[in-house]
C-alpha cells in the first residue's frame, strides 16, 4: 500500500486523489494547500489528513508526494521531496527554465528516489495504443509525426502573462509527445507563431496560434500545430507516417449521434474540457506511477523527458520571436 | 462488334446508349421511340439510323435489342425480338404481372437468344465488390442481409397509380439484390406498408413507407426497408452479417468536404438522383451483356431473375394489404 | 439521503451499488445475497449491513429496494417490497409471464409505491439524446425506427434454456427502445427467426437470429434485428426515420486509433462487454431512480411499460413459432 | 466553338482532349507530337489532323493551344504561342526555374492573350468547393492552412534526377494550393527534408519527405508535408482552420464497402491513381479556361500564379538545403 502526500488540491489534485483512492493499492495519508478549505474538502473525500508541506515531507506514512501545486513551485518542491526520500510524481512541468530543471534532477538523482513527470497525454489510450502499435512495427519505421492540439478557448490574459508563452505552457505536451513517438532527439527547430484569436494576446509577448517543425539526426520529422480556440471541441489528434503505412488517432465526439436532413449529415462537436477527454489518461498516469513505485522501477516519463520537452519548448519560442531555426 | 437497335429514347435509353458508343466493341445501329424527336436526337449522338420498331427488329445489321420503352411494352416486345432471334437487354420489370411474365420467358428460351434484365444495382461496384467477398467468404456464411433504399422523392402520383405499387415498381429491385446477397430463395414473406409521405398516394390504395422480411429454407432472413422520400438524398445501402462479421456498403456523399464548428461536424448531403448514383453500376451492365453476347454465354440478371423478383413484390404487395404473412 | 436495500449481489448489483455509493444523495444501507460471500463483500465496499430479505424488507432504515436477483423472484419480490411501503427499482424483466406481470402490477399500483423497470438503455447517453432530438422535432414526424442489437456471442445453453428465449430475454430491451422511440403501440408484430450461431440452441426451442417488425395504429414502422453473436464486438445501433430526415446513434470502438496501409484502412472493433458498453446508462438509470423517488414523482420505465415490452415480447415469440403474424 | 491545338499527345493530353471533345463549345483540330503514332491515335480519337508544331502554331482554324508537352519545353512554347495570338493553356509549371518565369510572363502580357497555367487541384470538386465555403465565410477568417500530399510511389531516380527536385515537382501544387486557400502571400518559409524511401534518391540531391511551414504578413500560418509514398493510396488532404471553426476535404476510397470482423473495421484503400483521383479536376480546369477564353475574362490560375508557386518552391529547396528559413 502505497502512501501518498498530496500537495495541491485544485482540480488536478482532487482527480489524481481519486484514482489513489480507488487504486485499491496506494492511499492518500496528506493533503497540503494553501487554501486550507481546498485541502479540509479533499481530504475529507479520501480519509487523509490535512497538514502542511513541510509536516507531509517528514512524514513517516507517507511514501509518496504527488506535486500539483502551481508551476513555479515545482522545482523547490521536487528537491525537498526528494531530500526527504519520497518517490514524487509532479504535474509538468518541472519548470518554465531550463536551467533550474538542470539544477533539480542532480538533486533527484542524488537522492536515488523515483520522479515521474505528469505527461498526460502519453497514458491517453488512444495514443499509447497508437505509441505500442508504433513500437510493434504494424507501419514500419516512422518517417514523420504529426501532432495537433487546439484548445478549446484560450485562457484569461493574466494567466497567459505569467505561463512562460504558449510553446512553454500548451505545446510542451507535444514537444513531449513528439519525443515520445519519434523515439529520437530533435536536431533542429523552426517556429512559426501568430496572434489571431484575442489581440490582448499580442501585448503578452506571446502567440496563440502556431506551428513548429523539427527534424532528428537521421531524418524523422515532426510536425506540431496549436491554436488557442477551437469552436468545435478540445482537439487532439496524432497522425504518424512509417515506412509501410499510417496510425492515426483522434477526437472522440459527445455522442455517437448523426442527424441527417437536408442541410447535410452532423455529428456532435468533440468533448471539450481536458479533464474529460483525458480522464482515463489521469487514471492510467499514476496507476503507472504506483506501479512503478511499488515495484522498484524507474517510472517514465522522467525528468530527463521534462528537460528535453522544455529544451524543445525554448527553443521553440525562441525560433517563433527571431523567424530562424534553432539548432539543438 | 455488336450492333444495338435501342427501343425508348428517354433518360436511360440514352444512358444506355453512350456506354454503348463508348464500348469499343458495340454500337448503335438503330434508335425507336414513340416521339420521333427523342429518337431522332438519341440517333444523332451516336450515329445511328431513326427507325420503327418493327424495322428494326426484322434488320440484318441489328444483333441485340435494348428494351427501354414503357413497363406495360417489355413483355410484348420481349417476345417479338425473341421471335426475331434477337439477343435482349431489357429494363426492369418484364411485367408487373407474374402470369405475364410466366408466359413471356418460355417463347425466349424456345427462340434461344440471351435475356438479361437490368437490375443494375447488381452491377455497382460497392455491392458487385461486397457481393465478391461474401462470395469468397470474407464474413463465413451468410446469416442475415439487410437492405435499405429511400427515394429523396415520392413521384407523381399520376406515376403511383400505374406503377403497380411500391413493392413492384421500387422495392423490385431490392427483392433481386437479396436474392443475389442470399444465394438462397425466399420461402416466407412478410410485408408492412404506410402512406406517411403524401395522403395523395392513399387514394391510389399504394403505400410510400414499406418494411419487408423475408426467410429462406434454411433460415437466412433477408429485411428490407423502403421510403418514397429522404430529405438528405438517395439512400442506397446494404449489410450481410455472416458467421464471421458483417460486411456493408454505402452512400457517397455529394463532396468529402466536412465542417467542424461549434454547431457540430457537418458532411454534405448524399448524391441524391439515381442515375448519378448509379452511373458506374448502368457501364457495368450493359458491357457485362455486351460481354456475354459477344463470348456465348447467359448473362445475368436472367429472365428468371426477373420472375423471382416480381414473385417476391407480388407476395409482398399481398401481405402488405393483409398483414398475413405469405408462404411462397 | 435515500436509503437503499440491495438484493442480489452479482454483477448488476455491484454496479448498482456503486452509483448509488458515488450519487451523494443515496446510500446503501443492506445487502442481501443467496451467496453469503458475495453479499459480505458487496456490503464492505459501500459500508452497508448483511442481512436476509425479510429483516431488509422490514427494515426502517430502507426507503428503497434494488431488486437483482433471478428473473424469476422478481414478481414476488416487488409485490412483498411494495407491500412493505419501499420504493422499487427492479431489474428488468418483470416475468416472464404476462400474466404474472398483469396480476403483480396491482399489488404495486395498491400500495402506492414508486416502481421502475431497469429498462438501461433509455438512458444511454447517445441513446437518450436521439430520443430527446426527434422529441424537439428535429427529423420531423417519425416514420420508422431500425434498432439492431448483436450480442458479441451466445450465453450457455444452459442459460437459454430458462431465459424465456431470445424475444424475452434479450429482444425485450430492443422492444422497450421501439416503444420509447415511436411514442405510440405497435398493433401487429411479425417474427422470423433462425438456429444458426450453435445447433445446440435448436434443442432448446429457441432462436438466435430474429427480425421483427411492428405497426402501429398510425402506421409507424419498427425493425428489430437481433443475433446472439457478432464477431466485431457488442454491436447496439438505433435508426430513426422522420419527415424531415433521420437520426441515429451507435456504437464506439475500443480506441479512435485507425491504421492505413497497403491493406486497406483498419479501425479497431467495438465495446464488447456490455457493462463497458452501458456504463454511463447504468448510473444514469440509478440516478434517475433517486431523483423520483427524492422528489415524489413516479420514475419510468414504469411497470406498465416492462409490461408493455412483455406482450411484445410474448407476440414476437408466438409468431416466430408460427410464422403468422400477431395482432394485439 | 473554341478551336484548340494540342501539343503533347501523352496522357495528360489524351484526358484534356477528351474533356475538349465532349465539352460541346470546344473541338481540336490539331495534335503536335514528337512520337508521331502518338499524334495520329489521339487525333483519330476526336477527329483532329496531326500537324508540327510550328503549323498548328500558325493556323487559322486555331484560336487556342493546350501544351502538355515536357517541362522544358512550357516557357519557349508560351512565348511562340503567345506571339501567335492564341489563348494558351499550359500544364504546370511554366519553368523550374523562376528567371525563366520572369522572361516569359512580359511577353504574354505584350501579346495581351489569355494564359492559363493547369494547376489542377484547384478545380477538384472537393477541394473547389472548400474554398467556395472558405470565401462565404462558413469558418470566419482563416487562421491555418494544412496541406497533405503523398504520392503512392516514389518515381523512378531517372525521373527525379531532371524533375527540379520535390519542391518544384511536388509541392509545387500545394505551394499554389496554399496560396488559392490563404487569399494572401507567405512572407518567410522554412523547408525541412529527408531521403527516407529510396536511398537512391539520396545521390540526386533531393528529398523524399518534406515539411513546409509559411506565414503570411498578416500571420496566416500554412503548413504542407509531403512523401512520395504511401501505401495505402494518393493522400490528398485539406484542412483549414478559421475564427469560426474548420473545413477540410479528404479521400474517397475505392470502394463504399466496409468489413468488420474479429480483427475489426476495415474499408478499402483510397483511390491511388492521381489520373482516377482528379478525372473532375481536369475536366472542370479545361472547361473553366473555355468558359473564360469564349467570354473574353483572364482565366485563373495564371502566369503569375504559376510564377509565385515557383519562388515558393525556389525558397524552399533553399531552405531545405541550408536548414534555414528563407523570407520573400
Amino acid at each position: 500500500m502505497l502512501r501518498f502526500g498530496i500537495l495541491g488540491a485544485g482540480r488536478i489534485g482532487k482527480v489524481h486523489a481519486a484514482t489513489i483512492a480507488n487504486s485499491g493499492r496506494a492511499r492518500v495519508t496528506y493533503v497540503a494547500d494553501a487554501i486550507a478549505e481546498a485541502a479540509t474538502a479533499l481530504a475529507a473525500t479520501v480519509g487523509a489528513n490535512v497538514a502542511d508541506i513541510d509536516t507531509i515531507l517528514a512524514a513517516n506514512d507517507v511514501d509518496a508526494i504527488l506535486i500539483a501545486t502551481p508551476t513555479d513551485t515545482h522545482a523547490d518542491l521536487i528537491e525537498q521531496a526528494a531530500r526527504a526520500g519520497k518517490a514524487i510524481l509532479c504535474e509538468k512541468p518541472v519548470s518554465l527554465s531550463v536551467e533550474r530543471i538542470e539544477a533539480c534532477l542532480p538533486v533527484v538523482e542524488k537522492a536515488g528516489v523515483p520522479l515521474m513527470i505528469g505527461f498526460n497525454r502519453r497514458f491517453d489510450p488512444n495514443f499509447a495504443a497508437l505509441r505500442q502499435r508504433l513500437g510493434d512495427g504494424e507501419v514500419g519505421d516512422i518517417e514523420m509525426v504529426t501532432i495537433i492540439s487546439r484548445d478549446p478557448a484560450p485562457p484569461p490574459v493574466s494567466y497567459i502573462e505569467r505561463s512562460g508563452g504558449l510553446y512553454r505552457d500548451m505545446m510542451i505536451h507535444d514537444f513531449d509527445m513528439a519525443r515520445f513517438l519519434l523515439g529520437e532527439e530533435p536536431v533542429l527547430v523552426h517556429a512559426l507563431g501568430s496572434v489571431l484569436t484575442d489581440k490582448a494576446i499580442k501585448a503578452t509577448g506571446d502567440v496563440d496560434t502556431a506551428a513548429v517543425q523539427m527534424i532528428t539526426a537521421s531524418g524523422k520529422i515532426a510536425v506540431i500545430t496549436n491554436s488557442r480556440r477551437a469552436s468545435y471541441g478540445y482537439d487532439q489528434r496524432l497522425e504518424v507516417h512509417g515506412s509501410k503505412g499510417m496510425l492515426r488517432a483522434g477526437n472522440v465526439h459527445m455522442t455517437t449521434v448523426e442527424a441527417a436532413t437536408a442541410g447535410g449529415f452532423k455529428a456532435d462537436v468533440i468533448q471539450n474540457f481536458f479533464i474529460d477527454r483525458y480522464v482515463a489518461a489521469y487514471a492510467a498516469e499514476v496507476n503507472t506511477f504506483i506501479d512503478a513505485v511499488l515495484k522498484g522501477t524507474q517510472p517514465t516519463p522522467s525528468g530527463e523527458d521534462g528537460l528535453m520537452a522544455q529544451r524543445l519548448a525554448e527553443a521553440a519560442t525562441k525560433s517563433s520571436q527571431t523567424g530562424e531555426a534553432v539548432r539543438l
